[in-house]
Protein backbone atom coordinates (compact mmCIF):
# COMPACT_ATOMS: atom_id res chain seq x y z
CA UNK A 1 0.00 0.00 0.00
CA UNK A 2 1.41 3.35 -0.72
CA UNK A 3 0.88 5.42 2.04
CA UNK A 4 0.03 8.86 1.64
CA UNK A 5 2.38 10.51 3.84
CA UNK A 6 1.82 14.00 4.82
CA UNK A 7 5.78 14.47 4.63
CA UNK A 8 7.75 17.85 4.95
CA UNK A 9 6.48 20.63 5.13
CA UNK A 10 9.47 22.88 5.11
CA UNK A 11 8.89 24.17 8.90
CA UNK A 12 8.53 21.26 10.57
CA UNK A 13 11.78 19.12 11.85
CA UNK A 14 9.98 15.91 11.95
CA UNK A 15 7.71 13.54 9.88
CA UNK A 16 3.78 14.31 9.78
CA UNK A 17 2.13 10.87 8.87
CA UNK A 18 -1.40 10.65 8.37
CA UNK A 19 -2.19 7.77 7.49
CA UNK A 20 -3.38 5.83 9.86
CA UNK A 21 -6.71 6.39 11.99
CA UNK A 22 -4.59 7.23 15.23
CA UNK A 23 -3.32 10.12 12.93
CA UNK A 24 -6.70 11.39 11.56
CA UNK A 25 -8.14 11.18 14.96
CA UNK A 26 -9.35 14.59 15.95
CA UNK A 27 -7.35 16.59 18.96
CA UNK A 28 -9.66 16.66 21.86
CA UNK A 29 -10.97 19.76 23.38
CA UNK A 30 -9.04 19.85 26.59
CA UNK A 31 -5.38 19.11 24.59
CA UNK A 32 -6.66 22.20 21.74
CA UNK A 33 -7.34 23.80 25.07
CA UNK A 34 -3.33 23.47 26.42
CA UNK A 35 -2.32 24.54 23.05
CA UNK A 36 -4.17 27.60 23.52
CA UNK A 37 -3.33 28.27 26.85
CA UNK A 38 0.32 27.88 26.23
CA UNK A 39 0.70 30.08 23.18
CA UNK A 40 -1.71 32.81 25.27
CA UNK A 41 1.10 32.96 28.02
CA UNK A 42 3.60 34.16 25.77
CA UNK A 43 5.43 37.34 26.54
CA UNK A 44 4.51 40.28 24.15
CA UNK A 45 5.56 43.87 24.01
CA UNK A 46 3.74 45.78 26.83
CA UNK A 47 1.65 42.93 27.51
CA UNK A 48 -0.36 43.62 24.62
CA UNK A 49 -1.55 40.22 23.82
CA UNK A 50 -2.43 40.79 19.99
CA UNK A 51 -2.78 37.82 19.19
CA UNK A 52 -6.18 35.82 17.98
CA UNK A 53 -6.93 32.21 17.39
CA UNK A 54 -9.45 31.35 14.45
CA UNK A 55 -9.55 27.41 14.82
CA UNK A 56 -10.46 26.15 11.62
CA UNK A 57 -12.15 22.92 11.13
CA UNK A 58 -15.13 22.92 8.44
CA UNK A 59 -13.40 21.30 5.18
CA UNK A 60 -15.06 24.24 3.16
CA UNK A 61 -12.94 26.55 4.68
CA UNK A 62 -9.66 24.26 4.28
CA UNK A 63 -10.31 23.80 0.90
CA UNK A 64 -10.75 27.88 0.08
CA UNK A 65 -7.19 27.85 1.77
CA UNK A 66 -5.64 24.62 -0.17
CA UNK A 67 -6.58 26.60 -3.46
CA UNK A 68 -4.69 29.42 -2.47
CA UNK A 69 -1.82 27.47 -1.59
CA UNK A 70 -1.73 25.76 -4.82
CA UNK A 71 -1.66 28.74 -6.58
CA UNK A 72 1.20 30.52 -4.63
CA UNK A 73 2.85 27.35 -4.79
CA UNK A 74 2.83 27.52 -8.63
CA UNK A 75 4.17 30.72 -8.72
CA UNK A 76 7.33 28.99 -5.99
CA UNK A 77 8.12 26.51 -7.88
CA UNK A 78 9.27 28.40 -10.84
CA UNK A 79 11.79 29.90 -8.89
CA UNK A 80 13.78 26.09 -9.48
CA UNK A 81 14.65 24.56 -12.66
CA UNK A 82 16.07 20.81 -13.52
CA UNK A 83 16.73 18.86 -10.70
CA UNK A 84 16.04 21.20 -7.54
CA UNK A 85 12.56 21.73 -9.13
CA UNK A 86 11.97 18.07 -9.35
CA UNK A 87 12.95 17.65 -5.50
CA UNK A 88 10.64 21.10 -5.43
CA UNK A 89 7.60 19.58 -6.39
CA UNK A 90 8.23 16.27 -4.76
CA UNK A 91 7.89 17.75 -1.08
CA UNK A 92 4.63 17.95 0.46
CA UNK A 93 4.53 21.31 1.76
CA UNK A 94 0.93 21.58 3.63
CA UNK A 95 -1.60 19.19 5.25
CA UNK A 96 -4.26 21.53 5.03
CA UNK A 97 -7.25 19.51 4.04
CA UNK A 98 -5.65 16.25 5.64
CA UNK A 99 -4.63 17.48 8.91
CA UNK A 100 -7.91 17.33 11.20
CA UNK A 101 -7.21 20.61 12.23
CA UNK A 102 -5.69 24.15 11.25
CA UNK A 103 -5.25 27.20 13.41
CA UNK A 104 -4.87 30.38 12.05
CA UNK A 105 -2.72 32.89 14.77
CA UNK A 106 -3.05 36.47 13.88
CA UNK A 107 -1.70 39.73 15.17
CA UNK A 108 -4.05 42.73 15.79
CA UNK A 109 -2.39 45.94 14.84
CA UNK A 110 -4.38 48.00 17.03
CA UNK A 111 -4.95 46.41 20.21
CA UNK A 112 -3.84 48.43 23.44
CA UNK A 113 -4.45 51.68 21.50
CA UNK A 114 -2.74 53.99 19.70
CA UNK A 115 0.89 53.51 22.10
CA UNK A 116 1.43 50.77 23.07
CA UNK A 117 4.52 50.54 26.17
CA UNK A 118 7.71 49.40 24.36
CA UNK A 119 6.79 49.60 20.76
CA UNK A 120 7.59 52.73 20.16
CA UNK A 121 10.96 52.39 18.59
CA UNK A 122 9.92 48.64 16.64
CA UNK A 123 6.44 49.04 15.66
CA UNK A 124 7.06 45.35 14.62
CA UNK A 125 7.35 44.37 18.07
CA UNK A 126 3.65 43.20 18.43
CA UNK A 127 4.38 40.76 15.18
CA UNK A 128 7.22 39.31 16.58
CA UNK A 129 5.42 39.06 20.21
CA UNK A 130 2.51 36.83 18.12
CA UNK A 131 5.75 34.97 16.73
CA UNK A 132 6.32 33.85 20.60
CA UNK A 133 2.70 32.34 21.08
CA UNK A 134 3.62 30.38 17.91
CA UNK A 135 6.87 28.75 19.30
CA UNK A 136 4.95 28.09 22.72
CA UNK A 137 1.74 26.55 20.63
CA UNK A 138 4.88 24.95 18.74
CA UNK A 139 6.26 23.30 21.75
CA UNK A 140 3.60 22.37 23.69
CA UNK A 141 1.99 20.23 20.95
CA UNK A 142 5.17 18.50 20.45
CA UNK A 143 4.82 17.51 24.04
CA UNK A 144 1.31 16.58 23.43
CA UNK A 145 2.74 14.21 20.33
CA UNK A 146 1.18 16.78 17.83
CA UNK A 147 2.84 17.70 14.93
CA UNK A 148 2.66 21.06 13.72
CA UNK A 149 3.58 22.58 10.15
CA UNK A 150 3.14 26.51 9.14
CA UNK A 151 1.79 27.36 5.78
CA UNK A 152 4.08 30.11 4.56
CA UNK A 153 2.71 29.55 0.19
CA UNK A 154 0.07 31.28 0.67
CA UNK A 155 -1.70 34.94 -0.30
CA UNK A 156 -2.49 36.89 2.98
CA UNK A 157 -4.86 39.31 1.58
CA UNK A 158 -6.90 35.95 0.00
CA UNK A 159 -6.65 34.12 3.55
CA UNK A 160 -8.12 37.36 5.26
CA UNK A 161 -10.87 37.50 2.66
CA UNK A 162 -11.71 33.96 3.75
CA UNK A 163 -11.50 33.77 7.48
CA UNK A 164 -13.21 37.63 7.35
CA UNK A 165 -10.19 39.17 9.12
CA UNK A 166 -10.84 43.00 10.16
CA UNK A 167 -8.34 45.25 8.18
CA UNK A 168 -6.17 45.49 11.38
CA UNK A 169 -5.69 41.84 12.05
CA UNK A 170 -2.54 40.29 10.17
CA UNK A 171 -3.13 36.23 9.33
CA UNK A 172 1.04 35.92 10.89
CA UNK A 173 0.42 32.23 11.10
CA UNK A 174 -1.73 29.63 9.15
CA UNK A 175 -0.72 26.12 11.31
CA UNK A 176 -2.00 22.55 10.69
CA UNK A 177 -2.22 20.44 13.04
CA UNK A 178 -2.05 16.69 13.95
CA UNK A 179 -1.33 13.58 15.80
CA UNK A 180 1.95 12.06 14.22
CA UNK A 181 3.44 8.58 14.13
CA UNK A 182 6.96 9.57 14.68
CA UNK A 183 8.99 12.85 15.26
CA UNK A 184 11.98 12.83 12.76
CA UNK A 185 15.58 13.37 14.71
CA UNK A 186 16.66 16.12 11.50
CA UNK A 187 14.31 18.27 9.77
CA UNK A 188 13.25 16.74 6.46
CA UNK A 189 14.89 19.21 4.43
CA UNK A 190 17.71 18.45 5.53
CA UNK A 191 17.21 14.86 5.61
CA UNK A 192 16.29 14.98 1.75
CA UNK A 193 19.81 17.18 1.63
CA UNK A 194 17.62 20.40 0.10
CA UNK A 195 20.28 22.91 3.29
CA UNK A 196 22.19 21.45 5.37
CA UNK A 197 22.18 22.39 9.25
CA UNK A 198 24.67 25.61 9.71
CA UNK A 199 27.90 25.19 11.99
CA UNK A 200 26.23 26.95 15.37
CA UNK A 201 30.03 28.06 16.36
CA UNK A 202 30.26 29.82 12.81
CA UNK A 203 27.01 31.85 14.23
CA UNK A 204 28.26 33.17 16.99
CA UNK A 205 29.89 36.45 17.63
CA UNK A 206 31.73 38.19 20.42
CA UNK A 207 31.12 42.13 21.19
CA UNK A 208 30.13 42.61 17.76
CA UNK A 209 30.26 40.89 14.38
CA UNK A 210 32.75 38.85 13.38
CA UNK A 211 34.43 39.61 16.45
CA UNK A 212 35.99 36.08 18.32
CA UNK A 213 34.09 34.81 21.05
CA UNK A 214 36.50 35.22 24.31
CA UNK A 215 37.25 33.12 25.75
CA UNK A 216 37.38 30.16 23.40
CA UNK A 217 36.06 27.57 25.13
CA UNK A 218 32.28 28.19 24.03
CA UNK A 219 33.39 28.32 20.67
CA UNK A 220 34.04 24.86 21.08
CA UNK A 221 31.52 23.41 23.16
CA UNK A 222 28.93 24.66 20.48
CA UNK A 223 30.82 22.24 17.61
CA UNK A 224 28.80 19.60 16.37
CA UNK A 225 25.43 21.02 17.70
CA UNK B 1 19.31 48.54 52.62
CA UNK B 2 17.99 49.45 49.40
CA UNK B 3 17.95 46.81 46.58
CA UNK B 4 18.87 48.07 43.39
CA UNK B 5 16.31 45.42 41.81
CA UNK B 6 15.96 45.27 38.46
CA UNK B 7 12.32 45.36 38.13
CA UNK B 8 10.11 44.59 35.32
CA UNK B 9 11.04 44.96 31.79
CA UNK B 10 7.77 44.77 30.41
CA UNK B 11 8.54 41.69 28.14
CA UNK B 12 9.81 39.62 31.31
CA UNK B 13 6.76 37.79 33.26
CA UNK B 14 9.31 37.61 36.39
CA UNK B 15 11.22 39.68 38.30
CA UNK B 16 14.82 40.13 37.52
CA UNK B 17 16.88 40.77 40.43
CA UNK B 18 20.26 41.00 40.51
CA UNK B 19 21.08 42.39 43.68
CA UNK B 20 22.88 39.56 45.46
CA UNK B 21 26.45 37.95 44.50
CA UNK B 22 24.99 35.14 42.72
CA UNK B 23 22.36 36.89 40.81
CA UNK B 24 25.26 39.12 39.64
CA UNK B 25 27.20 35.63 38.57
CA UNK B 26 28.42 35.05 35.20
CA UNK B 27 26.62 32.28 32.81
CA UNK B 28 28.54 29.29 32.61
CA UNK B 29 30.11 28.54 29.54
CA UNK B 30 28.24 25.00 29.04
CA UNK B 31 24.61 26.67 30.43
CA UNK B 32 25.01 29.82 27.46
CA UNK B 33 26.14 26.70 25.20
CA UNK B 34 22.64 25.05 25.62
CA UNK B 35 20.67 28.34 25.37
CA UNK B 36 22.47 28.61 21.99
CA UNK B 37 22.20 25.48 20.94
CA UNK B 38 17.89 25.26 22.02
CA UNK B 39 17.87 28.48 19.77
CA UNK B 40 20.07 27.25 16.99
CA UNK B 41 17.22 24.45 16.50
CA UNK B 42 14.46 26.08 16.13
CA UNK B 43 12.37 25.77 12.94
CA UNK B 44 13.13 28.05 9.91
CA UNK B 45 12.04 28.24 6.56
CA UNK B 46 13.68 26.76 3.98
CA UNK B 47 15.93 25.58 7.19
CA UNK B 48 17.07 28.84 5.95
CA UNK B 49 18.43 29.32 9.59
CA UNK B 50 18.70 32.87 9.47
CA UNK B 51 19.99 33.85 12.89
CA UNK B 52 23.47 34.99 14.13
CA UNK B 53 24.13 35.46 17.70
CA UNK B 54 26.41 38.46 18.66
CA UNK B 55 26.91 37.71 22.93
CA UNK B 56 28.17 41.50 24.83
CA UNK B 57 29.62 41.32 27.53
CA UNK B 58 31.93 44.25 27.18
CA UNK B 59 30.73 46.96 29.70
CA UNK B 60 31.84 49.37 26.79
CA UNK B 61 29.53 48.11 24.30
CA UNK B 62 26.48 47.72 26.79
CA UNK B 63 27.40 51.26 27.61
CA UNK B 64 26.80 52.77 24.01
CA UNK B 65 23.43 50.36 24.27
CA UNK B 66 21.96 52.08 27.11
CA UNK B 67 22.40 55.10 25.77
CA UNK B 68 20.87 54.53 22.78
CA UNK B 69 18.15 53.30 25.10
CA UNK B 70 18.00 56.40 27.19
CA UNK B 71 17.39 58.10 23.89
CA UNK B 72 14.64 56.49 22.90
CA UNK B 73 13.00 55.80 26.34
CA UNK B 74 12.91 60.05 27.08
CA UNK B 75 10.90 59.84 23.50
CA UNK B 76 8.52 57.09 24.70
CA UNK B 77 8.17 58.98 28.07
CA UNK B 78 6.39 61.53 25.97
CA UNK B 79 3.38 58.96 25.00
CA UNK B 80 2.28 59.39 28.52
CA UNK B 81 1.00 61.88 30.78
CA UNK B 82 -0.19 62.63 34.82
CA UNK B 83 -0.04 59.69 36.51
CA UNK B 84 0.30 56.82 33.51
CA UNK B 85 4.15 58.89 32.74
CA UNK B 86 4.42 58.31 36.62
CA UNK B 87 4.12 54.99 36.40
CA UNK B 88 5.82 54.67 33.20
CA UNK B 89 8.56 56.31 34.55
CA UNK B 90 8.77 54.16 37.74
CA UNK B 91 8.98 50.81 36.03
CA UNK B 92 12.67 49.82 35.19
CA UNK B 93 12.62 48.87 31.01
CA UNK B 94 15.85 47.12 30.88
CA UNK B 95 19.14 45.47 32.55
CA UNK B 96 21.77 46.16 30.18
CA UNK B 97 24.60 46.91 32.10
CA UNK B 98 23.48 45.17 35.37
CA UNK B 99 22.90 41.59 33.97
CA UNK B 100 26.22 39.90 33.34
CA UNK B 101 25.18 38.75 29.65
CA UNK B 102 23.63 40.72 26.78
CA UNK B 103 22.83 38.94 23.34
CA UNK B 104 21.37 39.92 20.10
CA UNK B 105 19.56 37.64 18.11
CA UNK B 106 20.20 38.59 14.26
CA UNK B 107 18.60 38.39 11.15
CA UNK B 108 20.60 38.02 8.16
CA UNK B 109 18.11 38.74 5.20
CA UNK B 110 20.16 37.34 2.68
CA UNK B 111 20.86 33.92 3.98
CA UNK B 112 20.10 30.88 1.83
CA UNK B 113 20.44 33.02 -1.21
CA UNK B 114 18.12 34.90 -3.76
CA UNK B 115 14.87 32.33 -3.10
CA UNK B 116 14.05 30.24 -0.22
CA UNK B 117 12.21 28.14 -0.21
CA UNK B 118 8.44 28.87 1.81
CA UNK B 119 9.49 32.62 1.19
CA UNK B 120 8.13 33.33 -1.81
CA UNK B 121 4.50 34.37 -0.71
CA UNK B 122 6.05 36.16 2.53
CA UNK B 123 8.83 37.77 2.54
CA UNK B 124 9.05 38.25 6.53
CA UNK B 125 9.33 34.19 7.06
CA UNK B 126 12.97 34.96 7.97
CA UNK B 127 12.54 37.14 11.16
CA UNK B 128 9.60 35.41 11.91
CA UNK B 129 11.82 32.59 12.08
CA UNK B 130 14.37 34.16 13.96
CA UNK B 131 11.41 34.98 16.58
CA UNK B 132 10.88 31.39 17.36
CA UNK B 133 14.33 31.22 18.01
CA UNK B 134 13.97 33.89 20.42
CA UNK B 135 11.45 31.80 22.03
CA UNK B 136 13.27 28.72 22.30
CA UNK B 137 16.00 30.22 23.88
CA UNK B 138 13.94 31.90 26.35
CA UNK B 139 12.19 28.83 27.10
CA UNK B 140 15.45 27.44 27.75
CA UNK B 141 16.58 30.20 30.09
CA UNK B 142 13.57 29.91 32.45
CA UNK B 143 14.15 26.04 32.54
CA UNK B 144 17.75 27.10 33.81
CA UNK B 145 16.70 29.28 35.73
CA UNK B 146 17.71 32.94 34.08
CA UNK B 147 15.19 35.66 33.76
CA UNK B 148 15.01 37.29 29.86
CA UNK B 149 14.53 40.77 29.03
CA UNK B 150 13.85 41.46 25.27
CA UNK B 151 14.73 45.50 24.92
CA UNK B 152 12.70 46.95 22.11
CA UNK B 153 13.38 50.56 23.02
CA UNK B 154 16.47 50.64 20.91
CA UNK B 155 17.35 52.59 17.44
CA UNK B 156 18.16 49.75 15.80
CA UNK B 157 20.02 51.64 13.49
CA UNK B 158 22.35 52.99 16.65
CA UNK B 159 22.66 49.42 17.39
CA UNK B 160 23.66 48.38 13.92
CA UNK B 161 26.61 50.79 14.22
CA UNK B 162 27.21 49.69 17.43
CA UNK B 163 27.83 45.72 16.75
CA UNK B 164 29.08 46.33 13.71
CA UNK B 165 26.20 44.65 11.46
CA UNK B 166 26.35 44.13 7.99
CA UNK B 167 24.07 46.04 5.99
CA UNK B 168 21.59 42.73 5.40
CA UNK B 169 21.84 41.91 9.09
CA UNK B 170 18.84 43.57 10.90
CA UNK B 171 19.14 43.13 15.13
CA UNK B 172 15.65 41.56 15.60
CA UNK B 173 16.22 40.89 19.00
CA UNK B 174 18.51 42.46 22.16
CA UNK B 175 18.22 40.33 24.98
CA UNK B 176 19.49 40.96 28.68
CA UNK B 177 20.06 37.66 30.01
CA UNK B 178 20.86 36.83 34.44
CA UNK B 179 20.28 34.43 36.90
CA UNK B 180 17.02 35.51 38.87
CA UNK B 181 16.05 34.69 42.74
CA UNK B 182 12.56 34.63 41.53
CA UNK B 183 10.14 34.22 39.12
CA UNK B 184 6.74 35.83 39.31
CA UNK B 185 3.35 34.33 38.66
CA UNK B 186 2.14 37.16 36.80
CA UNK B 187 3.60 39.83 34.54
CA UNK B 188 4.82 42.83 36.38
CA UNK B 189 2.74 45.10 34.07
CA UNK B 190 -0.22 42.73 35.24
CA UNK B 191 1.11 42.94 39.02
CA UNK B 192 1.39 46.94 38.71
CA UNK B 193 -2.02 47.25 36.87
CA UNK B 194 -0.91 48.62 33.75
CA UNK B 195 -2.66 45.87 31.53
CA UNK B 196 -4.78 42.83 32.37
CA UNK B 197 -4.29 40.13 30.80
CA UNK B 198 -7.10 39.24 28.09
CA UNK B 199 -9.63 36.58 28.71
CA UNK B 200 -8.61 33.74 26.00
CA UNK B 201 -12.23 32.38 25.40
CA UNK B 202 -12.65 35.69 23.64
CA UNK B 203 -9.91 35.36 21.53
CA UNK B 204 -10.92 32.54 19.87
CA UNK B 205 -12.76 32.20 17.27
CA UNK B 206 -14.32 29.24 15.10
CA UNK B 207 -13.87 29.18 10.90
CA UNK B 208 -13.48 32.69 10.49
CA UNK B 209 -13.20 35.99 12.72
CA UNK B 210 -15.84 36.30 15.17
CA UNK B 211 -17.94 33.14 14.52
CA UNK B 212 -18.48 31.11 17.61
CA UNK B 213 -16.78 27.74 18.36
CA UNK B 214 -18.63 24.44 17.81
CA UNK B 215 -18.68 22.54 19.82
CA UNK B 216 -18.95 24.93 22.66
CA UNK B 217 -17.76 22.90 25.22
CA UNK B 218 -14.10 24.52 24.26
CA UNK B 219 -15.35 27.82 25.13
CA UNK B 220 -15.70 26.45 28.76
CA UNK B 221 -12.43 24.75 28.73
CA UNK B 222 -10.51 28.46 28.37
CA UNK B 223 -11.73 30.17 30.81
CA UNK B 224 -9.42 31.63 33.96
CA UNK B 225 -6.82 31.21 31.25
Amino acid sequence: MVCPRFLGHFFRPWKFDLCTETENSPIPQPVLARLLKAAHHAPSVGFMQPWDFVLIDSLEVRQQVLASFNEENAKAAENYTGERQQTYRSLKLQGITESPMNLCITCDRSRGGTHVLGRNSIVEMDLFSTCLAVQNLWLAARAEGIGVGWVSIIDQDRLSDILQLPEQVYPLAYLCLGYVSEFLDQPELQAKGWRERLPLEELVHGNGWGKPLEPVGLSERLKNS
